[in-house]
């Protein structure tokens, strides 16, 4: 869904600076400094209202998050959602995908989150996919070898794509969902929804992977 | 799907010793003597009642079919319908998937077929799965580098569990359907369905996966 600017939400944002980071290149090599404790490092491309980060961060205090989506306006609803929650252990960043071996340096993070992420159904879009082989370049340069990308989708094209796109890459597959919510009850009490899941859960699959990146990029 | 034993079923595939090869390993490594011209060899592990390979053969005169099943009324079925089709290259071998690496030299084999296969739910008969590793293993011995597999089911968990296993294994993907009868019109008319799939394509989504053997196996 995508969110038209709304006047409020860059100077939310700005009013919050210590949910928000407005110069993250600045604490590339460095971001346990933005956080109340050291502790390993999770994202999400693509965080949306923030739901899934909020959420995961209340569940695991022993873990820092940083949410990171390229609309202003969402952004601005998962800030508020931190605040409400009360989580001290979230960031947040107004970017998109590209900019990350910008921001993180190599194996900064430990675990990556995409959610839901834009289908971009037309095969001249394939490269905006966040999980395209250039995505994953990318990824890699920020994140440890072996290091977990968890990917969710309710979209059966952008799935079909994504584990031949993942595999052609080299992720090792730890874990295939296609129908998360047939999944046993373990399974599903560790999931967070995010609210677009919430909503669609019920009109088709949920379609889930957990995979690790290789030591190195295979060609 | 169980056939109980039929009595007429060892004397029928008796009978017919054109289509059914009695004594498989004398025939290892010249395979293509079976046949009324050398061509690429296609084979089918679990071909039940021969709807797939006998339409493959007929649809693919310029190449040869081996059809294999462990269920001797199931085989008779299927040499029954190969010989209604008039098909003139495709062999019946009633055994099992283990025994290939005996039947078969190594590279003899261009493409191997799953369709359906026994999905062995239970977590202690997980070795039986057609897509485990030790049956990749097997396949491996008798496939010359990068040879295609194609695999087809309707069962979920075994699909979820095929993907993994396969990934593990080192094969690179090539194309997954999640809903084949949702795919694009041209890639539907190339599909043959089993009697199986005509009969179960309705009640839920059937999936596919075509993937090729990597060079050497990936530990």
């Amino acid at each position: 869904m995508r969110i038209r600017k709304k006047k409020w939400a860059l100077p939310f944002l700005a009013d919050h600076p210590n949910l928000v980071v407005a110069a993250p290149e600045k604490y590339r090599g460095r971001w346990q400094e933005r956080f109340a404790q050291p502790a390993p490092l999770n994202i999400e491309i693509g965080s949306g209202k923030g739901a899934f980060i909020v959420e995961m961060a209340r569940r695991h205090p022993e873990q820092n998050f940083i949410g990171i989506d390229m609309e202003d306006a969402v952004l601005a609803m998962a800030v508020r959602r931190a605040l409400t929650a009360g989580v001290s252990n979230v960031q947040f960043i107004l970017t998109n995908g590209k900019a990350i071996s910008e921001y993180f340096a190599k194996g900064e993070v430990q675990q990556l989150y995409l959610n839901f992420s834009d289908p971009w159904p037309k095969k001249r879009h394939e490269k905006r996919r966040l999980t395209a082989p250039q995505f994953l370049k990318i990824y890699q340069e920020v994140l440890p070898a072996k290091a977990k990308l968890s990917f969710k989708t309710d979209n059966r094209p952008l799935f079909e794509y994504s584990l031949v796109s993942l595999n052609n890459f080299g992720l090792h597959f730890e874990r295939i969902d296609l129908d998360l919510y047939q999944a046993d009850p373990e399974i599903l009490a560790a999931n967070v929804a995010t609210e677009y899941e919430d909503k669609f859960k019920e009109k088709g699959p949920i379609y889930r992977i957990e995979a690790r990146f290789p030591d190195k990029v295979v060609d």
